[in-house]
């Protein structure tokens, strides 16, 4: 039952549940008119405490496609924190206005924080380098839509693994199904952290292999999952400008892989993808995009309970 | 007749006007299904030339509530002014397409001044330090609602009440109804203005006295109308931090209360409620939260002609 | 056939395509209610790159009194822009959200290059100094509404005409319609660029003339088009301030205009027209913000197929 739930952490949901969610956005897929009234006299608030312009048109184009309404806002100094106020008093004003609050915040914690507080289903859309269930939720209907499972894949993870918070969940997620492998394909200063290789995929027994090229994947792949290189996650330039090239995707190294791998890539993209790889037919990134809204669209149909 | 009307101070409607509007609002609050699509096909412009976050979700809610649609900017420098365009020609170009406007304004009058040349209903929504009528609406509102009435009161106002006009108006409206008392609770530095207490108390044969503790009024408030210790009023910091902390309601404080004393903010608080304060039945601000937006879908539905 | 088109600069449409357009705005000028409900379900996206509130609401409500919804942002630090993503990209991921985008970018250019690779129509909002197609589209609507026709007209255009693009816009769609005449009033400083005069009015053997006083003009005009003289334009502050007063109507020049002469201004302004005109019935520039919904409503409902 996901009517009333607040999705802070990926794994806050079951298998189970996730499954409810995949459905419903397929079903939404397949006859978008069927829903795009269900919630209707509802109203979404779209919390943004930090710019990010794709996951909230995201969030709000998935409320006014179920026929909803949105009220929000998309920058940090026009809200009531300027004055002092605290996220818990801030999400319980809001629980007067609204059915269910979305929240992206620069600091790990403010969306759980505001959960604890709320009388509505609250949605974490990213806080600080630590969670972002909604890109995660994306990412898996891409796949299942895609490659018609979540089990018996090889999965290439490229670029900034370390303080990619995408790739961090995804691994997690995709570790949750059965028969999966993984490839992490980065430069050493950019490794996937210690507590995900050691305690989620070895102590789970699932395969995985760290390389430095993707060249030395690519064939293997079912999945190759791209990443931005992010500027703000650098503590100095010339480490950024040194290593931002470094994994970029090109037609070239398009040729080694399998007809129907899949590029995915939660965007914005820099150049870590060249353009020309945007007209092959496996670059899967704006498709997944278009995923998004859906899965969005299901989940809040299942946290208000319309659905 | 609230059709096309303005309103611009608290004082600009009549009790019987006040009095419409609350009866509506009480109906909305039962029935609200009966009054979400009164506003279809209308706009509401929400011009705030200064961010104030609660307020605007508080009216776009309203709004939307009501079935209508909402256009806006929450921050002065998206707006046409700073082209050099004036407030006149703002409003003016705003009635072309909205079908009425609520503003918020650092200049004292500015409103007022809109209104002027306005086609559709204008709606003050906070001008400087003057006025900020559907905040006195919101605490009319919460007070007939808990209390059953609006006369017969024991007021008790806590905090900055120099500057604070949303005491400044709650005194001026509570001063229009029958048997009210008020005591004033506050530093000296912060007292309520003379205009207050000598033109409008003393000269109506109003009631009330001056404490500088809470606990010397606790025991005979009906009402505790508590505030913030706004930081943007003050000259000089050290002021600001020698005062702030004054005048704080905690647990301890609300032993000495009535049973049935409601406390009231108008929000957002820093410091001046402990959190402890949040459970105890008689805490009225996040409710008073949800009035300020049936309040002002009752005000929005009657300027608008649509009840 | 106008659904699924761009419109990036004016000229993109046929005089036949301009018509159908101002012939569906009467239509909804004369019948709204009919049209309350042809955008159900639809999302426009307007991007503003450089804000410009009265195109953005414009705009906005226009949608909305379609019976569509809206997501956007105001301002250009709110976007994905920010971090690095190109306008190709952008439209890309925007192009899964919503049905059609409304690009202002202070970029000359940008637009199009987003029209090249959206699947959704764009509209130019404005691109820096160059194209402004919805303004055209407003001028010539309120021309053919109040004289009732587009041509035979004689037209003073009067202000800053070297760096107006609303001016040159006009201009050139002016001179596709039969027997105009233009009157260029202007200081020497902010004359008419050559590209127009010589190879628009000259090539063409439209008749025009170079004045410096508005009183030269005024009473053969059938329409006066007054500008702003936009202080973003000038190189220093001198220029600006010694040039921008003149050129100012007033109400002892309208005295030498003809009774049904009409005076448009595309607004904001600043001090170009004496609050005193407002109240002569010649006076059309709030009428023509009007006529700017009505006619993005005909060209929304155009380019998504729905009309």
């Amino acid at each position: 039952m996901l009517k009333g739930r607040h999705l802070i952490d990926p794994m806050d949901f079951t298998l189970e549940e996730f499954d409810e969610i995949f459905k419903l956005a397929q079903e939404i897929i397949k006859n978008p008119e069927e829903f795009s009234k269900v919630c209707e006299g509802k109203i979404l608030a779209t919390l943004f405490y930090e710019p990010s312009t794709r996951t909230r048109f995201s969030f709000e184009a998935a409320m006014m496609r179920l026929g909803g309404n949105v009220i929000g806002f998309s920058e940090p100094n026009s809200s009531s924190t300027a004055k002092g106020e605290s996220i818990a008093d801030t999400i319980r004003t809001v629980a007067c206005y609204a059915d269910a609050a979305v929240i992206r915040h620069p600091k790990e914690g403010a969306p759980k924080i505001a959960s604890l507080y709320s009388s509505i289903p609250v949605i974490n859309a990213g806080d600080g380098g630590h969670h972002h269930p909604t890109q995660t939720l994306t990412d898996l209907l891409t796949i299942v839509s895609k490659k018609g499972s979540l089990s018996n894949l090889t999965i290439g993870l490229c670029g900034d693994l370390k303080f990619g918070r995408t790739v961090h969940s995804l691994i997690k997620a995709m570790s949750r199904y059965e028969n999966n492998k993984f490839i992490l394909i980065s430069p050493k200063e950019l490794k996937v952290p210690d507590y995900i290789t050691k305690e989620i995929l070895e102590k789970n027994n699932i395969p995985y292999k760290e390389v430095e090229k993707i060249e030395d994947a690519m064939e293997e792949l079912d999945i190759l999952y791209m990443t931005r290189v992010q500027r703000e996650r650098f503590f100095n330039e010339e480490d950024y400008i040194r290593l931002k090239d470094s994994f970029i995707l090109d037609g070239e190294k398009m040729k080694l892989a399998k007809e129907d791998m899949i590029v995915l890539h939660p965007l914005p993209r820099v150049n870590e993808i060249a353009y020309e790889v945007d007209d092959d037919k496996r670059a899967c990134y704006f498709p997944q995009a278009k995923y998004g809204m859906y899965v969005r669209m299901a989940l809040i149909a299942k946290l208000l309970g319309v659905r």
